[in-house]
């Protein structure tokens, strides 16, 4: 987390030369003290993708005024909207959806707690309340939002979920083992903020008891994957992934156990780069600056 | 964990041919049910390991008898104290010291509250008091006790601590990130039951600040290390190791909260090891079945 | 490797008390002395396996003794035709089958070369001819096998590998990157001994073109499979598997790069333990002892 | 590497503002198209770095105008001497020492052959002369230069060394566990071009022997560094590092076998690094772009 005021630039559009020089001397122009920089172009798609950090202290105007000038360096590369100017002023907001296992909650919940994570839980929801009383130990708002069995109950239930999460308007919507499917509208409403931790090294054992999966198959490592939900389900874009070694003595509920660990770790880092803006998608891939 | 009653049989001798066969008759001939064995011969020292998992309800005595007849397994070969029968329904009782960074301990609390990892969690006691909320909210006491800077104050402050970990003559004494250097005298009496998490990968930065010191050298990983406490400092039997990759880019900030996820891990994955009576020592080096 | 000569015992049977007492006995009454011994009971199969090493010079008879002798001791545990007893002074004879793609090869000749993997390799067979020099220049016979593009000639040129295969009976038949399906009589023949290694981590990315794969859906881990060969494309039990990290900055072109070392080492990790005689296969899956 | 021809900057400086701005415009200005660009800012030292791509063909004149031009540049922003433009279509010239241990020299010209590696390989000098044939049959000539134990027998080997290898002015001497300490005159002659592979996870068990000490540590993990030569042995700034994974099991000669692999690789990327113009030297820490 930058310890100081930063503003974060994110930035795509076709490449051709110049849109360095155009974009860091506007930077130079103002005044601005760039702390990072990276720069990806994709030779497949020729498609060009840089972020930018600058020191907030080292520009003379204020955040709005850096995105309207911003807006026109963007106009005159061709991006009329492939762009964003984030304010390391303004906090993230994020709300947690969970079921019963409580793993990637504990994890989050301690390293927020610890100052590691620099982000406003503002609400756990789960369809189950045993997650509940550690929620509000660190007092955070649980909702307990049972999910019935039949499809209206269903339906009902992510009615109430959204109403729950759309009134933070947050920035990352996290599914920590939420072990329900969001229904499309849902993933369209929070794409590219709601990110979803599956318990397998994607595309492999998509879907349900990824672990059992593993298991039949004899694989000799189990993984986790974290990744931006979409309306086809474990194949949005990845984030991140990792992956632990197991071997022929490890049951079903080893590989469970010996899988949360990478599961809370996976998500945690692709949260922390999708908060701090390094998470530029493109197609069914991620840039991670 | 074993989800029923096993008893685990350790045991050393010196090597010689027929000591499997001795002792896998002898639980053959009680009808004992094997559910896990290992064997190890060193073939420096010439000296023979072995871990035998069998089930309870198989033996048609109690653990008491087990280990009496047990004995005298262990006395034909040598063995006069070299061994232990653990009943695994007997639960393990372990005590946390923590300083003010609460990673680990968030950490431990959050498997033991999940029930992963099966351990009673008797006290937390901290020099600081800054994790005595997350503690009680577990339903943990919490003690607070203060170390001074003089010698003095810090004899007593070990006093104290002594106290209140052996009221509950402890399987395990983790030092979470405690910081403060185990005096002798208790490093002697909690032999082969402190373990310490310490924050490099030993034996490279041995003592205070080792991501700085990681930092100055240039290192392109960084690593923590679980490991028995002995009388010289960081030097003791090593349990368990792991890495995580950095770059230049990362400053020693960076460097400390990337190995955080590892020293949780490597000391998390010790300490069941530890508990599941998998750790043998020998000399200055562990034997891990 | 072992340094002197050694016998090495696997043996598999359904589980029951008194299994490791039957065979350990008869070890110790022969003066069997065990260097390294392993026991794994497959908890949803019931099914019990082991792999012991015994030093040769240990034994007062010879190897066909020893056999006839625990044929007794297998038939009377109820395990017929489920074991066997290796002998390390009987060198382990090897066919490498290759296509243009060079990178396992160098690395096998290498190992051999240095004593690393103690292995006759006999021949090496390429429907390509660019690594004959190499081949030769090792002092191994290279035989190039064009493969034609009609089914016809390509039949023909799997029954002149066979042949060039099956007249030195090779403990492994190691498809190096071959590129080529088996047709399933040669799996058949070759069941237990034909190892692939496939460039990705299975079972994501079966079939041709796994990099490309890769690329298209975004993973951030390339990985690589050793495994059986079977009638089954890609599907054959895993013996061993490694991931490496890839980034959005990486190409196809750098994927297939970074995959070889992975492949490389994936291959020869898996191809010592199955020529050690470490790899018990059970239904679909591997114990690697 | 890059399939076409390509000029690649370095360049460092104290940071400020339009660093970026001034290179890019110049690179716009004569209508360079970046394919890569890095930059990083080191926090402590307040020093500026970047690597910059750019296709050759899309700059209107040769690479001895693009240095003339840049120097300018360079000036412009106060670092006299701190840069290069190294041009693709120059292949890089390598020599590599060897002692008897032939497995990271089997790697290399494995790569080499394969055209992974893009290196001119001038020569392979051994102080034995037990790689002569494998280096010979790649068509690369060997040169022995006998070690004898007394300092002047080394002096004049070293001096014989020194001559072979400078012939070439090489971008790279490769110490390929070559098992020799080079004297502080070559150290200094050789700086930022004399690249050794270290078989431990420096700085642990820095000098002879680092397996033995490993062993004797009991670590869990056994680790391999590609470094810059310097006079003051295995501390020189570190380019890449690797560990694998040991256990109370193996042996040294194990830790030996499974740290050859993590040797071959490190020095192997280190080496592609160095090659490409991506590791600047800061002090004794490594930029790798």
């Amino acid at each position: 987390m930058p310890d100081s005021r930063r503003y974060v630039i994110t930035f795509g559009c076709p490449d051709r030369t110049g849109i360095v020089a155009r974009i860091s001397s506007f930077l130079a122009e103002v005044g601005g003290w760039i702390t990072e920089a990276a720069y990806y172009t994709d030779p497949d798609t020729g498609w060009f993708f840089t972020r930018q950090v600058v020191k907030a202290e080292s520009i003379p105007f204020d955040v709005e005024e850096l995105r309207a000038r911003f807006a026109g360096v963007a106009r005159s590369l061709g991006a009329e909207s492939n762009w964003r100017v984030d304010d390391s002023g303004e906090r993230r907001r994020m709300v947690v959806l969970v079921s019963k296992e409580g793993h990637c909650l504990y994890d989050l919940l301690g390293r927020v707690a610890s100052g590691e994570l620099d982000v406003d839980v503002r609400a756990v929801i789960g369809n189950h309340d045993n997650l509940a009383d550690i929620t509000r130990a660190h007092g955070i708002p649980f909702h307990h939002v049972p999910f019935g069995s039949d499809p209206e109950e269903k339906q009902a239930a992510f009615a109430e979920v959204a109403k729950l999460v759309d009134e933070h308007d947050p920035h990352a919507v996290v599914l920590a083992r939420f072990m329900q499917i969001l229904p499309a509208e849902l993933c369209e409403a929070w794409e590219g903020r709601a990110i979803n931790i599956h318990h397998s090294f994607l595309p492999s054992f998509v879907g349900a008891r990824p672990y059992h999966q593993a298991y039949a198959r004899g694989v000799k490592l189990v993984g986790a994957t974290c990744h931006y939900v979409t309306a086809d389900l474990d194949a949005g874009p990845i984030i991140e992934q990792d992956v632990i070694r197991v071997d022929h003595g490890d049951t079903v509920a080893d590989m469970v156990r010996k899988g949360r660990d990478i599961e809370k770790i996976t998500l945690a880092r692709g949260l922390r780069w999708h908060l701090e803006g390094r998470v530029l998608v493109h197609g069914n891939r991620t840039v991670v600056f």
